[in-house]
């Protein structure tokens, strides 16, 4: 059986990233006899340029048909100023919601390589592993109305959820931390929220289904200080949509190498996408020096979710891991002892590592 | 003329505090001739116990008769568990609400003796001095509907602003950038939210009133991380209710010294509330070892905000750093080569400095 993957390399360093993934699957591709088979969309900027829409319909129907979708990154400055519809961040939400990703996973793991490029202390970071699991199809992020009213004098955005949508990333997380630590933070702001109220009752609700886990409730303001003062104090933290943007955006900067750091989207049944949790980097994008890891992490995150292939995933970051242990090194990063190699060589020298 | 303040010491060592800045503007009456008067009502927890509701109408009347208010600190394990309208927090949101208390001030900055309790590098920190104002009366804390519906299936929140809302928040931020270092950071989601993009249509309209303050425009999400990998970039920055909660108190973390970080809370040409950026710290309640500094210092914004008394400020401000500065400290910090004092030890140095 061939996998089916959809590439949307999207803008900026998003091109030179995908490429060096699909290149590491070719690798898994010849030592496991695994085949897959890639096609490539366009999506954001691109697609604007090429079909006046962030996200044009063959792009979510390739998606739909697909396995898997990796995508690199979408935006630049030469969009900034489009107006609302033709921005790429457009086709980023869309194809979100197209295919129901409602559960964003990121996880956040130093390299002890490179840990010393952390901006905190190093023993505030070390030893530091936590997941965060985010609602992505929901609350302000699409809740309506969001428009202005009173000749322009007002506006309205609007945190809408049903129970429904906060179980099933509830109960998504308690499944990802009964695989991990068993210990699971949910934040909210039920002192202020009713969404996080019902949140908070829901959370309590399923304790009773994952009787392994232990829950705490973190406010979201508190989350923002904790993650800083104390990272290691967290395994699996939950929280929805627009907290989560935040909080995982602020986890990952913690360990010093955010080039590193992959995610993945996931439907109830359906496909999953998977992209670096950088953005397009446009200002040194088409050079060639793009770390190509976060990307590759990415790919291996699919192979174990989308896949099932557990030891296929483990080869690829074992390589990483190996690769990084050897002290080589791209332009995102410091290490003074190491060799600086391009997104080219790293790719290659983890295919090589497989 | 004599000075009316009104005192909320609220819940736990919320109390313990209040009295000491009390205290210390003594000490300023006493040298310069500047008489206070002080009456105190309750506020949070005590309020509910007391009056059965957590903001009693003759707190609010006092408070609206007064010139400034001196607030100690809410909530408590206590009262966790109440509903909603019996809980600390609602006595905190109603004050603000009932005096119109749109802008919230919170300064961060480091003391040179302290900042290696910093959680960051001390590259990283050292030199930080930054400036969050936080829109308080609005966004999602306020607005209608917050709800659940379809049989407690699903639930909303609303992120309503005015324009008015928006542009007295960002007249006031700006005004702050003009008495500093004249670099505004406007931070808000424009590429999801509707209520963003207004707000960033009027940082931009506003922009040609204050030709010396440079503007920039950043993610809530960017601005997330960017405070902690470069926290010496940002000079002042403004945001809606919701991301200035999660910001302010990501914030307040950076420097290693929550325990001295003061806040305001002002409104158009009304009363101005004054308190600590920490909680009421419930855990070491009683004791009388509690960091008063936070609260001094609040009561320096008090004299600076309120009553003009620049030149009374900056003595309680310069007592408060002499003392810092001759390695005096209180238990939630930390100093190998210091003196260890409690609060009324630590009070008594300051009243003493002045
Ligand atoms: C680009 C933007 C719409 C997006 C988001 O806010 O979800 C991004 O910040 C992310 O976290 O993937
Ligand atoms: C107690 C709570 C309602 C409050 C807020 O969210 O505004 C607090 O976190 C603060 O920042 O003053």
């Amino acid at each position: 059986m061939t996998g089916k993957i959809v590439l949307l390399p999207g803008d900026g360093i998003g091109a030179e990233v995908i490429y060096a993934a699909k290149d590491v699957l070719e690798a898994i591709t010849k030592k496991y006899n695994k085949p897959f088979e890639f096609s490539s969309y366009d999506i954001g900027g691109v697609a604007i340029d090429n079909h006046n829409t962030p996200l044009p319909d063959e792009t979510v129907k390739a998606c739909k048909n697909a396995d898997a979708v990796l995508l690199g990154a979408v935006g630049g400055p030469k969009w900034d100023n489009n107006p609302s519809d033709l921005r790429p961040e457009r086709g980023l939400l869309g194809i979100r919601k197209a295919l129901d990703l409602y559960a964003n996973l990121r996880p956040v793991k130093g390299f002890k390589k490179l840990l010393h490029a952390s901006p905190l202390k190093e023993e505030i970071i070390q030893g530091s592993d936590l997941l965060i699991v985010r609602e992505l199809t929901g609350g302000l992020y699409f809740g309506q109305p969001s428009e202005r009213f009173d000749n322009g004098n007002a506006v309205v955005d609007t945190l809408a959820y049903t129970r429904k949508e906060m179980e099933r990333i509830i109960d998504k997380a308690f499944q990802s931390a009964e695989l991990r630590n068993k210990q699971l933070t949910s934040v909210d702001k039920a002192n202020v929220l009713e969404s996080s109220k019902l949140w908070r009752e829901i959370v309590e609700e399923k304790k009773a289904d994952y009787p392994n886990v232990t829950v705490d409730h973190v406010l979201v303001d508190a989350a923002a200080m904790k993650l800083i003062t104390n990272p290691t104090q967290f395994d699996v933290i939950v929280t929805e949509n627009m907290f989560g943007d935040i909080l995982s955006d602020e986890a990952s900067v913690l360990t010093g190498s955010l080039g590193m750091l992959p995610s993945a989207s996931l439907a109830e049944d359906g496909v999953g996408l998977y992209e670096p949790a950088h953005g397009s980097a446009p200002d040194i994008a088409g050079k060639g020096i793009a770390n190509p890891i976060a990307m590759i992490l990415s790919a291996a995150m699919m192979l174990r979710y989308s896949f099932n292939m557990n030891e296929e995933a483990q080869a690829i970051e074992d390589a990483v891991e190996k690769i990084v242990n050897q002290n080589y090194y791209t332009a995102d990063l410091k290490n003074d002892n190491g060799e600086l190699v391009n997104t080219t060589e790293m790719t290659q020298l983890i295919v090589d590592a497989i």
